[in-house]
Formats: C-alpha cells, structure tokens, sequence
C-alpha cells in the first residue's frame, strides 16, 4: 500500500521503518521538501522509501499517518487538507504543550472537554480521524511482542467504523494481537488516551525499562 | 486503629465496612450528624462503627479517608481542618464536573496544571495527602483479588515518603500485594491518576465487567 507519514521525528521514522519493513511505499512529509532528517531517512532505504511536503506525501498516501508535534499538527494538516481528503488519518500525535515547561502539561484547549483527535476531526470533516498507537514507546508501537508476548492494550478510537476497521488490519500486520486492540468508540475516546501522557510520564520516573498498560478483567 | 472515613456515597460505605471488616474504629463523617446515609450506615455494625460531622470524624481518626465527591472536598475539608492537621489523608475523591454533563470531565481548574490531590494539599500543607485507589471500581479498592488474584496496579503518590509508607502498610492488610503498589512520587503524580477517570469511562463503555488498569513491563 502507498502510505504517508507526516512528521520526521523518533514516531514518524519508527512507523515509517516499520511499513517499509512490511514492504509498503512510504512517503515522508514534512514542511519543507529539502529537510534533512527527511532526505537521510529515505537515503537508508531503496525506492521504498521517499519524501515530499506535507501535501506531497498527503496525495500521496492511501493512508495518511499524523506523526507531527501536537502543537503544529493542525496548522501542518492544513497544508496538506486536500491530500488529506476523505482519506484515513492514523493520528499518533499528543499535544504537548511545550511551552509551559515541566511537568509536562497538555494544551489547555485540547485537553479534559476536547482533544487533538477531535480538534482534527472538526477542522476536517472529510478526513477519516482514527486515534492509536498513542499511549506507549515509539518502538511498543512496532514491536508490540517485546513485552509480555504483545499482551498489553493498544487503544483506538474514531467516528467512522469501516476506517478503523482498515486501521485494526493495519495494526494487526504491525503484530498487534486482535485482542490487545480496544475500541473506544468514536474519536472523543481521545480525551482519554491523550491525557494518559500525565500518567505516562509519571510511571516512566517510577519504573525500569520498557512499560505499557494493559487493560485487565 | 481508629479511621475517619468522610463522605457517606458509595466509596465512603465500601472502604468504611472493609475497614471495619479488618477490625478498626470507624466513624463515618457528613456535612451533618443527622445525615440519614451514615445513620443507616452506622446501625449495621456493632460499636466499631459511629458517625459524627467531618470535623467529629476527622478529629477521632489517626488516619482520615477524603471519600467527598471531588467538587465538595474543598469545602468540606475546610470545616474539618483542625481535625486533619498532622495527620495522613488517604484521597480517593476525583475531581469531576458535574455541572458539564456528558460526557464527563473534570474541574478545569483541578486537571493537566493541577490536581485535587494537589490543591488539598496547598489548601492543608500540615496534613498528609496521600492519593491512591482513584483508578478502578469502589469494590476493587477493597477486593483488588477479585481480578487476576489481585495483579493489577494501584498507584500511589504524596510529598510525605513515612506516610506513604503508612498508607502502603493499610493497603496491604486490605489485600493488596505490594508488586501491585507503584509509587509515582510527590502529589503532582494526581494529575495523571485523576485524568484516568476520562479513559476508564470509555473502558467501561466498551468492555464487558469489572475491570483495571495493569502497568506491564
């Protein structure tokens, strides 16, 4: 499948290694055409692997990946709306407000009564929004079974059913286990599994190594 | 050992009779004496159980549960601050805004930059906050074995390591194991076992059951 990942940080290059991996055409996106993490990614790979702008790498991709900063996702997204268009949009992204220092903090308004996932979802309205992969280390994302076997919880969210129906497909070929994959209903589960970064970064200074959550009954 | 439980709602009754159950003193604490809910409380136990006002409860407990629902704790803390000076609070009261409707959320004021657990905790700086068992089902607080033989995580956190050591101790003659018990540090931890509450209600939407959250590593 083409794909797209927008965003050139740890997330965006781990995902789009991965895809490459799994023999799908990646496409990077970022802000400008001639970005170096950019260029230096897509030169490890053969012609797998390639990248544009955002809206390059938007029409690009059947499937669109939102590996951007919180903080810059929206105003990215919007230069690329049009690639975007009735298209699925994985959104990885948390929105981190970095400006406001330790502890880490969200924005105040994309978090508790909003979200990143559905400030996304409102300001484009043709763009399937399924939220995943956001609770957890960029390499759990890839590599689920490095813990316990792949027993731990991914969350997924989004308003429309046939999307993270593809979206599950998508995850399941990455390795996650059909049952470690939850549906939270539609994209205002993001309020949930974005804020889980407070926590996150709280169990991280208090344990060793590698952890995830999982959801048990 | 004696123990004011505050709040007479479904987690004040549920901790109250489980600590009963294990043999302590409890006296319930309302906003009145006269308050039907502790009363009827009260005339199931034989003499190990009483009721009073917060302040009566907070003044005979040697460690003081906050069980008031989070948009009154405050307040109600307030009319009993002499009778929690010094001594250790045990908060399991989560900050939700009622007034908002559904879906739920928190208190602005008390989530992402700030917590309940925290804004006790300048509001009283000579008691003890401790804030732990926010995250799961009121039965589960006092039968954590109920699920997986009790492997599921209970975080803890507070600025006062002898209190917390104290708290810990209470949990595990509860019947938590001490695996289970992660510590996240000073009461800054709240923000993020708060915001839980806006995942664990779309876990509940979407899974069948008692349920909880695991740390796996």
């Amino acid at each position: 499948m083409k794909i797209a990942v927008l965003g050139t940080g740890a997330v965006g290059t781990t995902i789009a290694s991965k895809l490459i991996e799994l023999g799908h055409e990646v496409m990077i996106g970022s802000r400008s055409k001639t970005n170096e993490k950019a260029i230096k990614f897509v030169n490890k790979f053969d012609t797998k692997a390639t990248n544009g702008t955002f809206e390059e790498a938007a029409f690009f991709g059947e499937i669109v990946f939102n590996c951007i900063k919180g903080e810059f996702a929206i105003e990215a997204l919007k230069s690329a709306e049009k690639g975007i268009r009735n298209k699925i949009l994985i959104d990885i992204s948390i929105p981190v407000n970095t400006r406001n220092g330790a502890p880490l903090s969200l924005i105040p308004e994309l978090c508790n009564t909003n979200s990143l996932g559905e400030e996304i979802q409102k300001n484009f309205p043709d763009t399937k929004v399924v939220k995943t992969l956001n609770t957890m280390w960029n390499t759990l994302m890839i590599s689920p079974s490095m813990l316990q076997n792949g027993d731990h919880t991914n969350f997924i969210c989004g308003n429309d059913e046939e999307a993270k129906d593809k979206v599950k497909n998508l995850l399941k070929e990455i390795g996650w286990l059909e049952e470690t994959i939850l549906d939270l209903g539609d994209i205002v589960g993001s309020r949930g599994t974005e804020a889980i970064v407070l926590l996150w970064l709280r169990i991280w200074g208090a344990t060793i190594g590698t952890f995830s959550l999982k959801v048990v009954n």
